[in-house]
């Protein structure tokens, strides 16, 4: 039986945790293992200087445990305290929202789970599912779009089960198209750089005192290729193979410095 | 006159940034832009649903700006809204703390706000200082210490400034040793992968209820040519040449998940 850890960054009880849970179930034991409360975000920080608080729910007839830190906490208390075996491999999502471009990448918490999980030496996999641009969705999309969006992450997961992630592929970020339908096809990408404009808007408040709005501009031009073209313009599922390490390694390009700070 | 971005993650009043200010102005002008107070572990974190403040203080006879963010909020203000020009060289830092190894590159909101600026375009670089290993030091090190890192740093900023990045490197991150001096040696490192196993600890609370703390157990062997072999066992200044794109590029590799995909 393969061991299987499932988990977000938006909490134990939403529904695209539980669309994949249905999916995930065919394929070994699931542990549920997610925080308590919404952690979007937040990134890969962890909790150090606060205990943790570990509740076990049952779920849709599930057990789940809802942990009080983030979806990095949650990772590290599923495999060191909860898991009775290390997994085979790590599901993060569904995520509400999309998480493509750098942009997303480096904030997301539901990526940010998928590449603790690496760092710790497990295969991972982040699932999210765009929402329409306007982030607005009629009554009952969501779960049957995340439904839909993990029936298409199935042959995903029972890849990488049957073959482990590709070499030097550290972990998969993995998009769903807002128009997901199960003829949705796939796409293998690349990370845009980046998805909007970071712009900042200043406004006066009552007291006439400045104060400032960021706001993300959607960029015009996408480049054929990468995850957000894939999501926006061909309305396909982007499956993006991800590297963990970040050193830029073409030494030969950085020679120059080399000497340079030897000379010092 | 070269245009300088400095911030750092954990507020305006910091001496790690006024050190590295003393520095940097003599190469130019410098906008000092920084969360108002410590924003340490919120990775690359933006804040989009409350407003952020700006506060124009005077410290140490400069103007500095303070903003109610975290630090890459801090970088998108500074760059859309409050410098004249967009800036040559974003200078983030010095940490109170080191930042080696992916683990810690992850997490840290000095990091990111290099990785924030390089997103938007514009070359960066951050600063973290060690600290013992206990987390303690004797009173007026920090400050002395900080000189001797922001003096190490200079180079590092004017070698930055002349030839700009290395072909294929995004950012660079440096750290420094806790046992920083004028004639600590520089190495040129890649990011190790970790250098803590996480490990969690199981407590009793007197409702006789568990909770758990994290803790990071140091890596006893750590790798040559590594950012924490450098800092740790060389103390040696380490700088290490970082990317911003985590897609996974070598295409060879993944070429059977491609056809897995296309097939489905």
């Amino acid at each position: 039986m393969k061991k299987i850890l499932l988990t977000n960054d938006d909490g134990v009880r939403k529904p695209g945790l539980w669309a994949l849970y249905d999916v995930l179930k065919n394929f070994g034991t699931v542990f549920v293992v997610a925080p308590e409360s919404e952690k979007s975000a937040v990134g890969m920080s962890i909790t150090l200087h606060k205990p943790l608080r570990i509740r076990k729910y049952r779920i849709h007839g599930r057990v789940a445990y809802a942990c009080s830190g983030t979806p990095s906490d949650s990772v590290i208390v599923a495999v060191r305290k909860i898991m009775p075996e290390p997994p085979d491999i790590v599901v993060s999502g569904i995520n509400e929202g999309n998480n493509v471009s750098l942009q997303a990448v480096y904030g997301s918490g539901t990526v940010a789970a998928a590449i603790r999980a690496s760092l710790m030496g497990y295969p991972s996999v982040a699932f999210s599912l765009s929402f329409s641009e306007k982030g607005t969705f009629r009554p009952g999309w969501l779960k049957t779009a995340m439904k839909t969006a993990a029936y298409k992450a199935k042959p995903i997961v029972e890849y990488l089960l049957n073959h482990g992630l590709p070499k030097g592929v550290d972990y998969l970020n993995v998009n769903f198209p807002y128009e997901i339908s199960d003829k949705t096809p796939y796409r293998l990408t690349v990370a845009a750089k980046s998805r909007y404009a970071e712009l900042v808007e200043e406004r006066v408040d009552p007291r006439e005192k400045p104060y400032y709005w960021l706001k993300g501009k959607l960029l015009e031009r996408l480049e054929p290729g990468t995850d957000a073209y894939a999501i926006f313009v061909e309305k396909a599922v982007s499956v993006t193979p991800m590297k963990t390490d970040t050193s830029a390694t073409s030494s030969d390009a950085y020679e120059d410095l080399r000497q340079f700070l030897e000379r010092l």
